[in-house]
């Protein structure tokens, strides 16, 4: 028996969308049926409404389908169980309810309800227990579907970092710098003249998301609360002149002290989906020796853009340690971030 | 009456040579005598011997003299009174104290002499009075010149904005992140094809120096001798694709509890050089109060490229506040740098 | 007596019109009175309605002065005598018209009315007598004021070489490809996403701008009447990730043969506005003698951004000569054009 | 029966030779045997010789392989039939002969003996008669082995889109600009420096290679001699910050008049080597209709690597038409060339 779930992306023209459309196209039991975007797009063949950006071609066939409006409503969401949402906030905030009324499964990448009180905000590999709060969210809101959220892309990379390192060490303080992609800004965010032989060292809102969702993800859900994880983090983001790929300076202090060699091998060994046979899943985390290992360029693709990449991992005079992580923004910070969600989701839960 | 002092380049034809040359040319006091390079580019017009890549274009009569080989006993120096250093670190550690027995005064960006017991390491704006070493120096080494040396450019960006904090508030802990220009390392240090769409996260002995010359700089000399500062510093270093200019996310406990204006106040009125009427003096520290600033393209030149631009100065949850810095790192970080501690030496012992 | 002329900036906030305000700032005879925008930013201070991009702050007066809308009937063009446009071609072509009407003296950079029969299209070394066609566009129109465009970017840089090769020894064809740098697109035109570690092959309308213009700047103006060159002249655009500085490979068929030498002496020798002591008046041409010049991001301040640059003149397999011209696009090749073009026009009819 | 074909690669440890070790670790008859490059690098692992720039990690079992020395005599050559030459050009001179001399088939990317008179220059799909001067070559030098050589990397974009044009409507006169990228000029070739924000619009012999060598290429074989064609071209060279794919801006004057229709449909059509199954094979045009394309970032990888990618074909006002393309240059310009060389010599001789 081959399970075949229909599924649909929100937002599909923009360039998270893309990547959804990218990763979704031949997925072995996902079957993208719609494609879903603003009024203005709506009506045209997706290959037409979208200026695809990625090297690959776009796939005929999906090339070739109609895009419809955003509009929970539309008969195209009729036979659709699960839908991607790659919507700009204040418009995730609006629809992402109504799809979940309507019974649909909605995997979000938006920020619009990662922080509200019943909504699971996941990574799986670090805290697939939150899943749980579905049910309590269904309970408050009388919907038949529901929303599981993704972190933002750079919260992504320190958390599944982090993670092995609380389980054996416990984590005191965190502190991270990071360079980010412009791919994270959409395809429009960042103007060439702003960036070109430039660091914009401010991203809208970022440091705020990464210090609250972090202490959420790695926090605890007892009896339908979230308790909240209790180190301290502070974080400053910059915009630097790369395509894909966020790389982030972390400085961990942990309770208990850690050599180096141990923290790489808490990471190296730190695969908690290994068993589930999930399509989009690589190895969490993949660690490189060189001294000047990890780079965007050379290692955004490793596990087909779904693993973080480590190096460095050294002392540090204040923190126990630190390290350089890399993320593949656009796959692990966003669109493969959301199918890993609903993959694990499915396993575990259907 | 005129003061005119003759100088010399020693590696005149690299990327802070030229640095050196061009902010040595219509110099009011230093007379641009000899440039001195490597054997291969001895005895060649200036403007034949090097690549020259700064937009303006070479000084005419500077492009016509002849290089001279860095052979301290060669006659074109014997009128010299001070040779600036732009020496690789090797031959630094060689050839300048040979400068320096035949009664030259060096000042030297190199790195090989700077943690010595009697050489100063010396940002004027910062630890000026460190200068006085220079008579056990001369004492120790029999020496009727002496070495003077300025710290590595993104050690420079550091202090200068530390210093101030410092002085008001106490430093307990700083941790930085930083970003660093090509230029740093040469006009053949960073290949292409290594930056390009990338971000190296290592640069070779960066982290160490940052370290170690932070705390000598801001130590005391006490009785001839040194006593580091005492605060905690980590440093993470990164190389990005950008010409000119090292940004740096700079995170500072201080002893004292600090307001974000208290710090912004302290830097905007740091100015311990103002009254000395230096040539290439530029107001050390330059706030920037938009969101998004300093940027490198953007603030790399102020002040001539000597001040250094903070912006973003706010609170974190770690340590008492954090901000970013940006330094024309071979303008203020190198050639400017030494150029400065001459012109102060000079108003004040000579 | 010091001639003072009340100016204003149409469309002042773009990247166009922020090189009209730096190029106006200090101007010995033009008073910039007047910056107009939207109505989004009508209202605003200077400072706060634009994302100044330059390098160098903004003029601190400049940015406290408010901006009012491009409403030809605003009264603070009442005692403006001249407004420089950088307005949107379709704004232009309604807009223009209406400053003209009520008197005024419009210097457009904007394409809407640069091939209308009754317009000047003038690059001043090079056409400086199609002014006179000024008195048939009033005449026609009944307009006290006027219109003076000059052509698109990339089209000076080439007529600019083009002129003195032309005089000497005739052109009968021209072939172009130009690199062209994301500035002339505006500060949103290029998304970084779609030019970091690429190029694009096409600009909308640049290569028919570029062949018609071309044919109407080198042409003749004859009893009122414009008769175009006649010579043919094929051109391909690319945009590239440079910042500033427009590169054009140009291969000139001329009619008698030239050596390469002669071009370089017309070139060189080429200086019709030297006398006329024009306030943003550089040397039209500025021959670099190295085999790897011009280079956009070492030559594009030459002459204070008004000079084009041209090296590596030498023979051709089809063509008489090839070379390589590099222009400052929003200086010499927009807002500094415009300029010079009512200076110009000043001194001769005013 | 499964033909199994042991080859070395000389100069394995630069750009183009980690292209070759890439497009030879999995083939199906070459058998990669011997890594070789210079006495610094002989005697180490391979993975510590070389500092490998590509995204996917270099293959386990070949990181572990001993470099050898490119000694013609070294025993590591003994089983060797076929070697692949990265060798820079003064090295190729010398020991290509003495490989061919010893009976290898010498498949070579270098300069140095591409224009000799009795040594194939061939691009398999375009002059694979010229195979055949390869007998003479053994006769003249008393070889048993031989040399082929590809040609220049900018060339054979060039002559794979003129040879359907050629064929078809004869060419008159050919025009080309190009924007190369940085990998063109091997790992060190192009500081950071001179090329961020920049074009350098010289590459040393580039012009000169892709005039010469095309007339050979599209020229006849007649009785052992080669008749260049008789065509006019003129070529200016550039070098953009792209890590890789060479864009050129390509000019044509065909002998019969051609719609641009026409041209995209003789290209489209050309495929002569399909039938000949060749591991390293793909379709070598692939046309794009978008006014944009192609765009290094997004097509360089076409066909993996081996298509042409042709777009913009229009009319032109001095040429019959002209057109944009687009290769990987270390793939298809050099690596991907050797080997496409060598699997066809081996299905038509062997």
């Amino acid at each position: 028996m081959v399970m075949r779930i229909k599924v649909g992306v929100l937002g599909a023209t923009g360039s998270v969308g893309q990547r959804f459309v990218q990763l979704l196209k031949d997925h072995p039991f996902f079957e993208l049926e719609v494609l879903a975007a603003s009024e203005r797009s709506a009506g045209k063949k997706y290959s037409e409404a979208c200026y695809w950006y990625l090297p690959e071609s776009i796939p005929e066939d999906i090339g070739e389908k109609l895009v419809v409006p955003t509009d929970p409503d539309h008969k195209a969401f009729e036979d659709v169980d699960i839908v991607f949402s790659a919507l700009p906030s204040d418009l995730a905030k609006e629809l992402e309810p109504e799809f979940a009324k309507r019974g649909k499964l909605v995997f979000s990448n938006a920020s619009a309800m990662r922080m509200e009180q019943d909504v699971p905000l996941v990574v799986p590999e670090v805290n697939p227990e939150h899943f749980e709060v579905l049910e309590i969210q269904r309970e408050n809101r009388g919907w038949d579907g529901g929303i599981v959220t993704n972190p933002n892309c750079s919260t992504i990379c320190a958390v599944i970092t982090l993670k092995p390192i609380m389980d054996k060490f416990g984590v005191e303080m965190v502190n991270i710098t990071t360079m980010q992609a412009v791919s994270g800004a959409g395809y429009w965010g960042v103007p060439s003249m702003a960036i070109l032989d430039n660091i914009i060292p401010y991203i809208k809102n970022e440091e705020e998301k990464m210090e609250s969702e972090s202490l959420k993800i790695l926090g605890d859900l007892k009896n339908g609360k979230f308790h909240y994880a209790s180190f301290k983090i502070g974080v400053s983001c910059n915009r630097v002149p790369v395509i894909d790929g966020h790389l982030e300076s972390i400085f961990v202090k942990t309770v208990e002290d850690a050599e180096p060699e141990e923290i790489v091998k808490v990471m190296d060994n730190f695969d908690p989906l290994k068993d589930y046979n999930l399509p989009t899943y690589a190895k969490p985390i993949v660690i490189r020796k060189e001294i000047d290992r990890p780079q965007p360029r050379l290692d955004r693709d490793n596990g087909r853009g779904m693993s973080i990449t480590v190096g460095r991992i050294r002392r540090d005079n204040i923190f126990t340690v630190k390290y350089t992580a890399l993320e593949h923004n656009t796959i692990r910070g966003a669109a493969g971030a959301s199918i890993l969600n609903a993959e694990l989701y499915i396993k575990k839960y259907l």
